[in-house]
């Protein structure tokens, strides 16, 4: 990925698309790097974090927390960086910060949406174990879901970014922990390296049998992030009181008209009756400010013990995000999916 | 609705109803009054309670939390009773009691379902506005709805047994009320009589956009005991972190096949989660230990000051429970609805 220090690469919004986005809804544009201004920093990009909450800015009406990418702007993310020049009195060029420099190789920034990350072994991590994804999995799982010792706990994108850490911290919290997962590689991984008890296919035409004999307690806590047919094996399995914190419905974000029937909406309802149960949708912007400390030090010092792990799914080069973001909505990144943009 | 004293009639479940109930489900048998045994109470019902939750006792399968009625067994319910003769240490002939009698004149117990009622002026308040439906109003609305002064809350069947009492809690908390009920009488009773805000005909064509209107600043709390297309016209006005407690889906109690399309569980889930709502279900059974007392000290304050209201729909005569109880699943009762079964 050679480029001069005077372009700046970058991935723009072409076209909204209808389901599942192609390689034609995204641009790659050049244009000169800019130069700070009184107050701002330049960033260049070391890695650019790819998660599902993007596809839903891609439709021109965005979403009810965040603003839609106009057409022709660049795709916004999560990313690392470094410092290239600053004009910013609490940030220095060589400092290593976590922002939100979206797909392109250079950004300014007025710092107020800037983290200063010091010198970390894996900046890669801001973006996933020690970022946004995990964190994710920490809000929901721990403040939503609370997971009883002996308790069942079922999460799906199980080797995924959020799905992954939901499941590790359920088992550190002693519940057991079936996962699902695209494949019978990523099942082997989360049962032999991860330790979840059990992991099923999701595409087993039989899930909903498997899913009942994988959790001969019913389920507890249900983390929802891919909605869809896992949604539906789920849902008679359930147990009394049960708690559904809802993190993302990825198996929907592509659809582009009303879902065809048979209506699972009166069922949903008469089973949350039925066994009282609790589903609650949360937006993890809201939480940064009284838990991000907390989940910072205990996942600091799980990761350090090696009771967390993490595997990234890194892709070189920016030119190539369209094409893995696409992978990563049909499931077929495994583990946190990064974009390495330039060398640390 | 003459009798001797030495027949019991009773309301059986004759058969198994798809969709609808209608008058042949139930069949009106004769038999001989009981006699108490050792430790037993027999019970004259004075007023039988009516309650949509009756309806899905009638299906083979019952639900999550009550056993289906078996064919040719009384039908369940409900009843204040006066006891007639007693051979159990807590109860003298006389006693005004509380109980589940069922559809018929006679009962025995034992006693661990009754709880004596004193003398009551309205012996029947215990059915509904002192008992069960408006503490779940009560339980719904504080404990899971919790709304705060200046918020919106909706609630359908707005001047049945239950939705008429979450209002007026509602408005004595503070609230904006818009409730939503069938035809003019009953929605200028809830405006003129319960001080709702303002009350919505269900039939009404342009639901969701009178709702609209009739919420300017959104919906926070959305009582759900109805269903269907009220839900429908509630969903996309609901405001961030509103509550959704769950307490009935009559709309679908008589559906006996797959609802047909198209699937409104993804938009659902998708405002869930971008609306960080919570929708929690709940069975009043579980909460009477904690909260029953306190329920009964404000609703007695508040029935004593006239700040909540109660109405009834009184029918006369077992046997015409069957047809009350059809009208009541279409709608038709006009105030929490009882069968006065014999004189107090």
């Amino acid at each position: 990925m050679p480029q001069g220090d005077t372009v700046n690469r970058r991935i723009v919004l072409a076209a909204h698309p209808q389901g599942l986005p192609t390689p034609r809804h995204f641009r790659l544009e050049e244009s000169a790097v800019p130069a700070p201004g009184e107050g701002q920093v330049l960033l260049r990009t070391l890695y650019l974090s790819l998660d599902p909450y993007m596809r839903n800015l891609m439709d021109e009406a965005g979403t009810g927390y965040a603003s839609a990418v106009p057409l022709g702007a660049p795709m916004v993310g999560g990313t690392v960086g470094r410092v290239v020049a600053s004009r910013h009195p609490r940030f220095r060029a060589g400092d290593l910060v976590l922002g939100n420099a979206g797909w392109q190789d250079y950004a300014l920034s007025d710092g107020t949406d800037l983290v200063a990350l010091g010198e970390m072994q894996r900046p890669s991590l801001a973006l996933g174990g020690l970022g946004m994804p995990a964190f994710t999995a920490y809000v929901g799982l721990l403040d939503i879901g609370q997971p009883k010792p002996g308790e069942t706990v079922v999460v799906a994108a199980a080797t995924g970014a959020v799905g992954a850490v939901v499941g590790q911290i359920a088992k550190l919290r002693g519940a057991r922990v079936v996962g699902i997962a695209g494949g019978a590689d990523k099942c082997r991984y989360a049962v032999e390296e991860l330790g979840f008890d059990a992991c099923l296919d999701r595409r087993d035409p039989q899930l909903a049998r498997t899913l009942a004999a994988a959790c001969p307690d019913g389920i507890d806590v249900y983390f929802e992030n891919v909605g869809g047919a896992v949604f539906d094996a789920v849902l008679p399995l359930l147990n009394q009181y049960a708690r559904v914190p809802v993190c993302g419905v990825i198996a929907h974000y592509n659809e582009d008209a009303p879902a065809p029937g048979p209506d699972r909406l009166p069922k949903t309802m008469a089973t949350v009756l039925q066994k009282r149960i609790r589903m609650q949708g949360f937006i993890i912007l809201d939480h940064y400010g009284e838990r991000f400390e907390a989940f910072r030090r205990d996942m600091s010092q799980w990761i350090a013990a090696g009771q967390v792990k993490l595997r990234e799914d890194v892709v070189d080069g920016l030119e190539n995000a369209p094409a893995a973001f696409i992978g990563l909505l049909e499931g077929r990144n495994f583990g946190k999916l990064v974009v390495r943009v330039a060398e640390a």
